[in-house]
């Protein structure tokens, strides 16, 4: 990954420009293809889809699908409507989350739940989810459909580990990772599968093993930036995880070792629908204290090697290159 | 149709029981598949699942789409989890309908909603629709995805289309069959022209038509109960689609010759948000002497003689004796 501190030294970590460099006129693409994936005459839904696709983020999952399908150097075009689907299936996942969550703001803008109704977002979600499934049965690859439709459902299992990881102190470490696996993992290791098959098939393996492990430590990056960041630079309220009582791995790791009184404390936030921010700020110390945010860091540091070794299995290529920086840039992340 | 007066001559309406007759069988397959598609291990999932799998209601579609893989006499084994996808694709429809109504009931039992959570019922409808696609896929074929695929769309725009019928006068009656076509029929006609696919491959269009035909048929006849049924045998209270300021075909039709007078009740009921029972009855009356139940009634019959139209194209079996009857049935049901 050196090519990565040549690039951005200030830091060390690389910039999605640069990921995103290889691929960044087909992304142009993937964009266009989104708007005419959704596209319909109805006011509504053109109304609530110009929201969303404004709203888009940082399109990693369509840059990732794109990367994949370059490391042989010969990606096929459908590779364009590939990576459209899967950043829409994301986005339709967002949608319900948000719905699920009653969330007001997504990206710093309103959600669809918040700007609407919760209705249209049960729907929206739905359509976002039909429209591209729509287009990725017109790419006639059943393997493809195999590896994106089984994400959707890894995804929605996903969502119901999350119900069960709430309000239970007993959700352990292997119950997080397979939580983390379905609900962020699979869909990440699902971009790189099915990208591979469009130009890249003989490294299919490699690169949703790949994916794999970037979700892993994707993740865990995201449930530590919970403990340590700060809601100016991610956008949202700090402690969110805990005010919401979802077990995430800083505090799975840090409860053994933590005193009776910490112990005490936590159960107290989880004994109140609406912690106040001294309580969520001593807990957060009493995480901290206790190493639960350092064994994250480990663990997630631990999932990003393991991400590299499987790049060792492909060519040398531009593409390769920008899959190595996406590890340090999904680890050292601030939002 | 004439068979079917010799079964029941009682109403001279088909019973379901006859028109399910010739699948009987096969229908016992799809309610193992339903089950065998949703297992999933984890203790949430499998208690919803079975919640839902026990209120299965009368199983029309999977019947359908039985049926019309049989009117060539040569059902292809695929169709049995062809009809169970179709049914848990609806059943996963009536989980998000429920979640964005907030009913409470549904065919007499507890809806997700309001067993489980808000929450929990936008997460299972994800699960359900991703599973019966992933059993979907497995089928490998892709003209079948493409029919699925694209009624799964259609129902979600029925879904907006239906949010745009809510509190407007305006909306007519070119407006209520594209949404109810969206909404309805398209699913029918969906699951008989693929289940067409699975055995009467040359009967496809037709059974497509057919489908569509009924569909019309039934949604009218639904919307039509709405003013007419009983609150006993319905099992939903009169008047719903009104109170809910829903816009359907009895009074879409009765507005060009309703009063002032009663233009004015009518109005009553759009501007308030828990119309009283005698305001509602009121209307339902207002609706019926201006002829637009009667009117309704004529259309439904309309669609549903184009739909037995289309069976003359099919060889005489017992399936296409059974689809002539689910035709009666259809215009004719209580409930």
């Amino acid at each position: 990954m050196s090519g990565v501190i040549a690039r951005t030294p200030a830091t060390g970590s690389a910039a999605l420009r640069d990921i995103q460099a290889p691929v960044r006129d087909r992304l142009e693409e993937v964009v266009r293809a989104m708007h005419s994936i959704v596209t319909d005459e109805l006011p509504l839904i053109r109304e609530v889809s110009g929201h969303l696709l404004e709203m888009r983020g940082k399109m990693f999952r369509p840059t990732l699908a794109l990367l994949a399908s370059a490391v042989d150097d010969k990606p096929d075009p459908r590779g364009i409507t590939l990576a459209a689907v899967v950043e829409l299936m994301h986005l339709a996942t967002l949608v319900h989350d948000d719905s699920v969550d009653h969330s007001s703001l997504r990206r710093g803008r309103p959600t669809v739940n918040s700007m609407f109704s919760h209705q249209v977002s049960v729907i929206m979600g739905d359509y976002l989810y039909s429209r591209a499934l729509t287009a990725l049965v017109g790419m006639a690859d059943l393997e493809i459909l195999r590896i994106v439709t089984d994400v959707a459902n890894e995804l929605t299992i996903g969502e119901m580990r999350q119900l069960a990881a709430i309000d239970s102190l007993q959700f352990g470490e292997a119950d997080y990772y397979q939580l983390i696996r379905c609900k962020t993992a699979s869909l990440l290791s699902g971009a790189c599968e099915s990208g591979a098959l469009c130009g890249a098939a003989g490294y299919r393996q490699v690169l949703a093993q790949y994916g794999d492990r970037l979700g892993m430590a994707f993740q865990i990056t995201d449930d530590i930036l919970d403990y340590t960041g700060e809601a100016s630079v991610t956008g949202k309220p700090g402690g969110l995880d805990l005010r919401e009582h979802k077990m995430t791995l800083p505090l799975i790791a840090a409860l053994p070792s933590v005193s009776p009184a910490g112990r005490e404390r936590i159960g107290a936030v989880f004994a109140s629908a609406t912690p106040d921010d001294e309580l969520i700020l001593d807990v957060i110390t009493i995480v901290a204290e206790a190493g639960g945010i350092d064994y994250a860091r480990q663990r997630g540091a631990r999932f990003a090697e393991d991400a590299g070794e499987t790049l060792r299995r492909l060519p040398d290529s531009p593409a390769r290159a920008a899959l190595a920086d996406a590890i340090s840039y999904v680890l050292d992340r601030r939002s």
